[in-house]
């Protein structure tokens, strides 16, 4: 049962917690000697991922190192298209590459052997658990389908998702299934996580901001909602944040439609329109993480406006996007100690 | 003196003409076969801009095409920092590349360079206004000051241009300047397309949407207002589009923060959003160019979407940012007769 000392839950629940609560996306990460570290003793990183004893680890660190209100499950968001069969590697300094997917590919997707695949995160969501203290919330996560689907139609990044833009105008019944197979499949495995220890989970939607009008309708929004339904269906008081990207003026409607508790903000989220949307229920973010990189006025000014604006509502402090591997460590330790109002040095 | 029958100047002046007057950004590019005949021509692809001739044949293709209703100058935002030598230099398939500048360089440009070294583009600006049909509006262009200091400043593009947000935060007097000068070159630039011939001038700001709420009013509206300022004090007659990619909500109070009498609005806008910025003055854009990819019902749809919602205002046929180089010339035919309603076929 989660201990109602644990802040981000609480906020998660609609509560005001004063000061908010913080962790920072991709917190377990390259900026950090320690993961550096761990990370040599893990052929690729799938494998630092599929290692429970690794996993654990690193999602540890940076709990240990500053005490963060939410531990978030190392891993990636392309664990699924790996079940998938779709020969996921990373390649150092130039991101994921897997092989791209077709019409025929979609419809032939061997779905039931995901979960199987994917036994050893929980294994390590079980054993961070276990080892988390107690007042800190664990979360779960995986990537929205889009954005998941952008990957696999691509086979490899791209700066605008246009070859998944353009395959969903092409092949529209293909791209649907394809979302829909993804968003059974991550409902599925965000259920294996809460059931193995996760407090909450967060959907990530890092390419929402690419889609059109009605795209973002049919790829961001209706796939999300189909997650969000079903995991809730099964796990009643499971609570759920959802971070679209770069939806803009799009997020108005988005936790409504979607069913998300919890919306994240990317730092281009202007802060009235946050506090606008903090009316309707907690929101979390919004800090650029170039900010945590430039250290110094830039960083205290950030922080300080997101507090004066969003402070005193339903807040989980954060950035707006992961935090980058040239981030400095003490520019973190900065950041948290201004959040939870501790003198400058102290 | 501009002829009445140039109907995108006559959008820009504030009517509605029905149906909307049409071109399309980057409309004299890769996707034509004739445009890549002429590039084997110049060695560079700098040396395309620079030869008056090649530029105004390539401007010219697609009028002679489609009969757009604009054309617009052959060129590149990037021409300034190279006047500003940053040793320019575009390669294939990987975008442009330059000489990434500190806060010395920048303290030590030498503005008074760049109008003498881009002469060929205002002789190509006079050269192709005397070729073009006389009902043909010609733009001319430049970038925006943010969105040039982010390749001046990283050295090559990126897909969030965090080198340029990071070096706002760390050296914000030397970015100020960059911008300040960026700013007033452009309005000089600007000035002289005008006085070559152009009947209205675009500003090109692609990177927009990764900027926080501060950056965007610092570093989005102050010097594209600042360009459009000194440019409208010289030449009062003078028209001008800015186009803020993914500036999404900020678009709100872009354009008259701006002064700028027509906004370009990218493919994520939508159109509930469109109609309300309408009703402040003209606006263009914003198909999805995946959509002139794909062709068929996809290109229909969108097309019939946005005349549907805009057509009754003061609109500019456009894509929401350039064509592509895989976009089928037939089916720019199909979009061009569906927006002038000739049946298709014909």
């Amino acid at each position: 049962m989660p201990s109602p000392r644990r802040k981000v839950l609480e906020v998660l629940q609609g509560s005001t917690v004063t000061p908010p609560p913080i962790w920072l996306m991709r917190q377990a990460g390259r900026y950090l000697p320690e993961y550096r570290e761990t990370r040599k003793q893990a052929g690729s990183f799938l494998q630092l991922c599929y290692s429970p004893d690794l996993a654990t680890e690193v999602t540890l660190q940076p709990i240990r190192r500053y005490g963060f209100d939410a531990a978030i499950l190392f891993s990636d968001i392309l664990v699924i298209p790996d079940g998938l069969d779709r020969n996921v590697h990373f390649i150092e300094g130039s991101g994921p590459r897997m092989e791209p997917i077709d019409e025929e590919g979609i419809f032939s997707l061997s779905p039931e052997k995901v979960l199987p695949h994917l036994k050893p995160v929980m294994q390590a969501v079980e054993q961070i658990r276990a080892r988390l203290p107690d007042e800190t919330t664990l979360l779960g996560f995986c990537g929205a389908p889009w954005t998941v689907a952008t990957y696999m139609i691509a086979g490899h990044g791209t700066s605008d998702q246009a070859p998944a833009r353009l395959f969903g105008y092409r092949h529209p019944k293909a791209f649907a299934h394809l979302l829909a197979v993804l968003a059974d499949l991550s409902a599925d495995y965000l259920v294996a996580q809460i059931d193995a220890g996760a407090d909450a989970v967060q959907i990530f939607d890092s390419w929402a901001g690419v889609l059109g009008e009605t795209e973002f309708e049919e790829y961001a929004i209706k796939p999300v909602a189909r997650i969000i339904r079903s995991v809730k269906e099964r796990r009643p008081q499971a609570k759920i944040i959802a971070f679209a990207k770069g939806a803009g003026m799009n997020l108005r409607h988005y936790r409504q439609k979607t069913g998300a508790d919890m919306i994240g903000l990317d730092w281009s989220v202007p802060l009235s329109f946050a506090a606008d949307l903090q009316k309707d229920g907690p929101v979390q973010g919004n800090l650029d993480p170039m900010r945590v990189v430039a250290g110094g006025l830039a960083l205290d000014d950030g922080i300080d406006a997101i507090l004066q604006v969003l402070g005193q509502g339903p807040l989980v402090f954060n950035l707006g996007h992961g935090i980058t591997p040239e981030a400095n460590p003490d520019h973190v330790t900065q950041l948290v100690n201004r959040v939870r109002g501790i003198a400058h040095g102290a």
